[in-house]
């Protein structure tokens, strides 16, 4: 076993919740790093393996058949990914590319995990739970492309990586390129840079790789005032729901 | 226990397949009939039931502050719905509205079902099986906000309605109202209209509350060539992948 592995891992709850049941998994499990550009899944190929970002980003990407890349999922610290290994014969569908150099996996063979889910049923839980709150997402960002304004979805997605701060001044590190953003937003790369112009009206500053959100608040004020989820979101003060 | 009650849920995989274990369940599951315009879940609720639409048509929605009602699911024969249920002290992230007259639903009590996936791991496998297939349904309808035009959008919509009739003629009964269905399309109703027009030189025609899809294959030549699953999809005829 790598010396470092259980002690990174036991920072995701994933790992954390059910340690004693991942004990004697952990052999199989391995952290490794990658560059910028490498795929680590291709679409269509069998679903051998599962990923948690450790650290860094990934893009999870689909080609249509007339050229062009979508991002449909952009994975950081904590996202599992290669959730079709929980499924026997699945394939992956779309490829997951690394967007940043250095970025650390944690590597979980689908046929390990899928013997942990059948015999702990508080991993089930746990991995349903998980598979029902990406539900949720999918399904608000479906209604933000029909609710949000450009501005208003890219700040969604800054206010989500604010996560648990819930007012002041933060900085962000997005070290990815404008385009891939641009693709998961749903816009264009042009209206990308428009809505961050926009966006500068409630204190947001580009700085390099890095975007500074002056006033959370003001910026949830400006977001979520068009959004179905409002007053339930986990990017709020006061949570009222579970995670679904 | 209602007398049809179990010949009418076998019909469903989630039932027939594991028919064993729900047999001392069956007694808490009924069936009932609901009328256009009822509402069988709201929006922040505690998700006490799941489910299961046995004939009809229920719309999930959703309200913005600002008054828009935005259908973020359309179920019908065979969809489960009220995940939310599957986890403790969750809340229902939309309202279930019955769209259709004469809608028959199974009702599934939330704790029973949580009970279930606990106790019999290919129940959980099945759900958490369900749940992935959403999620990829999810990303890709989010994928086809970007790469596929309206009427695009309105024939894949269709070719699901198809299911498993991959060529010829065939009848559609989408009893639903036009709002409805271009809410949950992501396009305005005018759009809609003008992409049903677009769709006529594929073969389709609208009678009524029936669509006609004069030619499958033709259809699905207009749609799939700028959708990233195609060759993988299930309104395809050659499956080469698992349920996600």
């Amino acid at each position: 076993m790598q010396p470092d592995l259980k002690d990174k891992l036991e920072a995701f709850p994933l790992f954390a919740a059910h340690a004693q049941q991942w004990e004697p998994e952990l052999a199989s499990v391995c952290i490794k790093r990658f560059a910028k550009d490498e795929i680590v899944a291709h679409h269509g190929d069998s679903a051998a393996m599962l990923w948690l970002v450790v650290s860094g980003w990934v893009s999870l990407q689909r080609v249509t058949p007339d050229g062009k890349e979508i991002s449909v999922g952009l994975c950081t610290q904590g996202d599992l990914f290669g959730e079709a290994g929980l499924f026997p014969h699945a394939n992956y569908p779309y490829n997951a590319i690394i967007i940043h150099n250095d970025t650390e996996l944690a590597l979980i063979p689908a046929e390990r995990m899928r013997a942990l889910v059948q015999h702990h049923p508080q991993i089930a839980q746990f991995v349903m739970q998980d598979l029902g709150g990406r539900i949720a997402h999918a399904q608000l960002k479906l209604e933000h492309m029909s609710s949000l304004s450009a501005p208003q979805r890219l700040g969604c997605f800054l206010l989500r990586l604010c996560q648990n701060h819930k007012q002041g001044t933060q900085l962000l590190s997005i070290p990815v390129e404008k385009h891939i953003v641009a693709s998961y937003l749903g816009m264009k790369p042009e209206t990308l840079s428009r809505s961050f112009q926009h966006l500068m009206q409630t204190g947001v500053r580009v700085k390099g790789a890095e975007v500074e959100v002056g006033d959370v608040q003001a910026l949830r004020e400006f977001v979520c005032g068009s959004c179905g989820e409002s007053g339930m979101c986990e990017t709020e003060e006061q949570l009222t729901t579970g995670t679904v």
